[in-house]
């Protein structure tokens, strides 16, 4: 099945858009090893807001993959797993901003920012910065160890690996090709996002 | 040093208070494997929230303990823990809701939940309940799978065991006595909170 929508997402760019219940949102790596950052609202009532808590908390798991749901932080679901070729996301960290780059990479020089992308293609839709919550940033590989320490690994993702979600309400949603060195193994790259209106075959 | 003010929590309960940068907030577990879910906003623009994403990004550590600094979803610090007796608290699940109790309990009694004790008791400063994010799980026992299952394990505070926070700037504050079997070892115990003008000797 053809998509009705295609963005392609330059590298450290991101995109909004709206998306009816019931259609599929197809994120795509199309060269591998990068990350792409989504978050979205309900789109009668922006104040409904995806929740990596409530979600880790019904899943009762960090890893979310095929078959899981994704919560609102009203408890209703968002959005559902269809397919899934990589296995490995992250839901525990915030989109990279202008202040990621200062506490963590002590760079203080203007960087495009997931952060930056997505308020700035989210404002037209009516949404603050201070509304974006955690990102399901997916492609993202971190590690968690016995006492808790992150590790930042490269994603799994090959070139043309994808997710495909479904999703279960009327949303605004924000999609990046994410801007921090650390997430994509050292290097940007593009991501690819299509709307389908049903599964396809 | 005497705190200046003190608010015991009966079980199953929660409190809002205002408290003012380098004030300190002493929350303790009088009986053992309590849990006491932890949120605030700042006082000046109730918009800017405790954020467990920037947090946890920003500690590269998903368990905070004595020296890590909690901050706001503006990258701000709001706590810095200066001491904790018990060393394992949870950042991950949101507080337990009545969505909580019907999701993973099965429960569709009526049922305290900290989600429901933080709405009321922040409600008077302002604060709607779509504005309350992932809590700061003092004393929460969470443990992560290499797989990325969770465990909710007794928490390892005893009697009198307590963490010890700065607050870094003026703030409302909401605070519980968790009300989920499943988080304190099946038994619901009181919490005590203090409020200290500065460090104790």
């Amino acid at each position: 099945m053809e998509p009705t929508r295609t963005v392609h997402l330059p590298p450290q760019t991101g995109t909004g858009l709206e998306i009816r219940r019931g259609e599929l949102l197809r994120i795509i790596d199309p060269t591998g090893e990068q990350v792409s950052d989504l978050v979205s609202f309900a789109r009668d009532d922006l104040r409904e807001w995806l929740s990596s808590g409530r979600t880790i908390d019904y899943a009762n798991n960090i890893y979310l993959t095929t078959g899981h749901t994704l919560y609102s932080n009203r408890s209703r679901p968002m959005w559902t797993i269809l397919e899934d070729t990589v296995g490995r996301h992250d839901f525990l960290l915030t989109p990279c901003s202008p202040d990621t780059f200062r506490i963590i990479y002590g760079n203080t020089d203007p960087h495009p920012s997931c952060f930056g992308n997505l308020v700035e293609n989210l404002a037209p839709f009516g949404i603050t910065p201070d509304a974006i919550p955690t990102t399901f940033n997916v492609f993202m590989n971190v590690g968690v160890g016995e006492d808790g320490q992150l590790a930042i690994l490269p994603p799994r993702s090959r070139p043309g690996d994808y997710l495909l979600l479904k999703a279960e309400m009327d949303m605004v949603v924000g999609v990046t090709a994410c801007s921090a060195e650390l997430s994509n193994n050292g290097s940007f790259k593009p991501i690819d996002v299509e709307v389908l209106a049903s599964v396809p075959s």
